[in-house]
């Protein structure tokens, strides 16, 4: 059961062989995560929380920013809540976690943990709801929520995973429309600017939209091996669940109706896409903005008089402006510190040993391209912020460039096939906007339909699949 | 159901006939939180929840000062795991929610929603100890957990909290000590100079701590009708679930030992601790370190020339250094804005209309005492934090003073009952250390002991109850 030290940071399986065990090797030798005792269920661990904590911290001050606050709803749904929007139900029904019994007394109607909360927080707002002057309503919670998965995956499919899920109410379809967009660029903001990976935005199809949405938007990204992740999605209700839940206001010529309806949200799979988008074979690559430790500082010559205290002098002038960590360890060496602060995709390490301090100097080496350079200690905080910078543009730029190595065009059936084969990624093609073919493309090839981009182009007049005439591009790629 | 609005700030139960009913109607009056359909659980409003953010965020600083990372565990525990701790489970197998079936299948055991998590960290903590270098583990975890309660209250006895749970294994068990009391010392630092609440501090009795505990501490406060709340505990463990969980590491001398640890928490039944506190016939008080809205501006005469652009400047000016609001609103009067403040429990509000303007002046009105002063705008950021510290400071004064008031001594059984019959409050008696004399004082007149506390003081040589000899002084008071 317990780790040993000296092994942590050996060997990981080689990722362009096994990119599956690669990926959960980073989550535990990282210390990102770990297995339980219950079944599908992880624990996440200080080091992988911090990603999380740095990543809800930049989320929630810009959605406040837009006018939205946080409240928190019942964790139990009852049964009959859960059942009121048809198409809701359907979807989520078989995947859920079932209360029976509440301290000794079996209850009379059962109570579901949350999968997500549209009918509990559709409830409330139709009781804090009467007037247009109560809207709009903008509200979002941070919890966990659980889904009865048959197979998990650490951070990407786990049957109890965090998130944040924004509800929202409107007097007019137009402004929850818009509301829908603004934080769908919301989150194309975080994950392209704060995790440096360039997503691709659109609508999802009818087959893959939201259970109970008129129109759900995504943000997708593309990961090391070339398979998509679905980063974020919001949804436009319409009013499918305000009249089931009976969400009505008297709007301003003073006659009563029912409101419009959004929700929105983002998850800890987060951290899943982060690994799986920068990582290596030496582990995780942590962009700088939200890294919990930036920099590193690895004393070399530990035992040397003066060593320790000029790296501690600068861990504490560091500190005042950077994330930073002083690796003062005494039972491994530099190189197992080296090795093991790449591993946690720490983005800048500094070595300094008595050469350098009688110098004045002292190394840096970048994690994303394991350069070194040498630097004056007095131009240090300069320098640490340019190459933090450097490397997050850098990092976003090596992921876009994979992208479209990635993304290919195709003109039927077989194109598709083939270039999922040779290259995963995404594929695009023009697209009829049938079912029938969406579900032809799915059995075809394994690859659900990723969206319909709002960057549209005109490839063909033709649908790929059927030879229709079609209007659509469609992206389609195989997914986590 | 819904609210009509000017109904909204109508009169509130007194506070001095109905105490009980005063705290529920603030609850829903405030918009701190409602009512679900889920029995025994309620929904935290956004003002509700803002206020637990502002609680949040100092707590989550001063913890990780002291090295404390957060982390997160599952939801769900299986019932094995919690019965390996035999106290543990006893007190609290008959208040979980259970789930019996997840998704379409019925589970093999059952898997109760966390109540408190020391046997799944426990059991996690166990995979990550090997050797004294692993130690100290410092977690905590933000989360909401569940206790099946019979009778409920909005924040003070949900089925359904929110808190935080702090886990900590540790060498030694002074080194375990010590931690528990950092922690207790962290909880009186932010009800006493954030929430402006005295505590009591002390140890619990041996039938009043924690299941599963060595020793439990505790942070006691006095509420306006002179009830006491538990307002936070602090639990050190020694071994006891060390020893069952198996959590060993490798001393400093090469051998292996049980390591040692503590569990501390504070939870969303502070919001309960404020309003009970400071509350009064206009509604919430809040602290201004924590209230979410600290100045309210509440324009006079807003259809005059230029009094709302003026007072949207005073908005805007202030923002950059306080939390403030302005209210707008032109379907309401002046006086409803007022009480409608006063009932959210605003600090400060600030009226500026025509003449004001002309002075270059405002108005600024208290909510602790409603005392009014006229300030020139060129030093009103001045004059502001001023009186946002007097607030906080004679807010804490008054429960002191009422604290005071209410703390007596006895000497007799009779006499803690007469006490408590008149005043409430705290009753300091001499105590011999039974648990027999305690049992009597619960049956006869209702209060549990609350603490022993740390400022001992010697009454007298004998137990007030039994008469054999006493070397400890008790407090005893009836509780929320």
């Amino acid at each position: 059961m317990k780790e040993n030290k000296e092994e942590f940071v050996k060997e990981i399986t080689n990722i362009e062989e096994d990119f599956a065990k690669w990926y959960t090797d980073i989550v535990r030798k990282a210390d990102l995560a770990d297995y339980t005792d219950v079944k599908g269920f992880i624990a996440i661990k200080p080091y992988g929380y911090a990603i999380w904590e740095n990543i809800q911290k930049v989320a929630d001050e810009k959605f406040k920013e837009t006018g939205v606050t946080n409240l928190y709803m019942p964790l139990l749904i009852p049964e009959s809540m859960l059942n009121k929007e048809k198409d809701h139900v359907e979807g989520f029904a078989p995947e859920v976690a079932w209360v029976t019994k509440g301290g000794e007394e079996d209850l009379e109607e059962k109570l579901c943990i949350r999968p997500t909360s549209e009918t509990i927080m559709s409830t409330m707002y139709s009781k804090w709801v009467s007037s247009w002057r109560d809207l709009p309503i903008l509200g979002n919670q941070w919890c966990s929520v659980l889904r009865w998965e048959k197979e998990t995956r650490p951070f990407l499919r786990s049957r109890e995973f965090l998130w944040q899920e924004g509800h929202t109410i409107h007097e007019t379809a137009e402004e929850a429309k818009e509301r829908t967009l603004t934080m769908l660029n919301i989150y194309a903001d975080i994950i392209e600017n704060y995790l440096a990976i360039p997503v691709l935005k659109g609508q999802k199809t009818l087959k893959e939209q939201f259970a109970g949405a008129d129109a759900t938007y995504t943000v997708e990204t593309l990961m090391h091996d070339g398979r998509a992740l679905q980063a974020g999605t919001s949804h436009y209700f319409g009013q499918n669940f305000t009249k089931p839940f009976d969400i009505k206001f008297q709007n301003r010529e003073g006659k009563e109706e029912y409101a419009y309806q959004t929700s929105w949200g983002i998850s800890t799979r987060l951290i899943g896409g982060i690994i799986m988008a920068h990582g290596d074979n030496r582990g995780l690559k942590l962009p700088p903005k939200i890294a919990p430790t930036q920099v590193i500082i690895i004393p070399i010559a530990m035992q040397k008089d003066g060593v320790i205290e000029k790296n501690e002098e600068l861990y504490n002038r560091l500190k005042k402006n950077f994330r930073v960590e002083i690796d003062k360890r005494d039972n491994c060496s530099p190189g197992y510190k080296f090795n093991d602060a790449e591993m946690r995709g720490i983005p800048v390490r500094i070595e300094m040993g008595p050469r350098d301090i009688e110098n004045g100097k002292a190394i840096l080496v970048r994690r994303d391209t394991l350069e070194k350079e040498e630097v004056l200690l007095d131009n240090i905080e300069d320098r640490l912020n340019e190459l933090l910078d450097e490397i997050q543009q850098n990092m976003y730029n090596e992921c876009l460039k994979r992208r479209e190595e990635k993304t290919t065009v195709a003109y039927s059936l077989d194109e598709i096939l083939k270039n999922l084969n040779e290259n995963q990624g995404y594929v695009k093609t023009m697209w009829c906007g049938d079912r029938a073919c969406e579900d032809k493309v799915k059995e075809y090839t394994g690859a659900p339909s990723r969206c319909i981009p709002f960057d549209q182009e005109k490839l063909s007049d033709t649908c790929a699949i059927c030879g229709k005439k079609a209007e659509k591009m469609v992206v389609w790629g195989r997914q986590y």
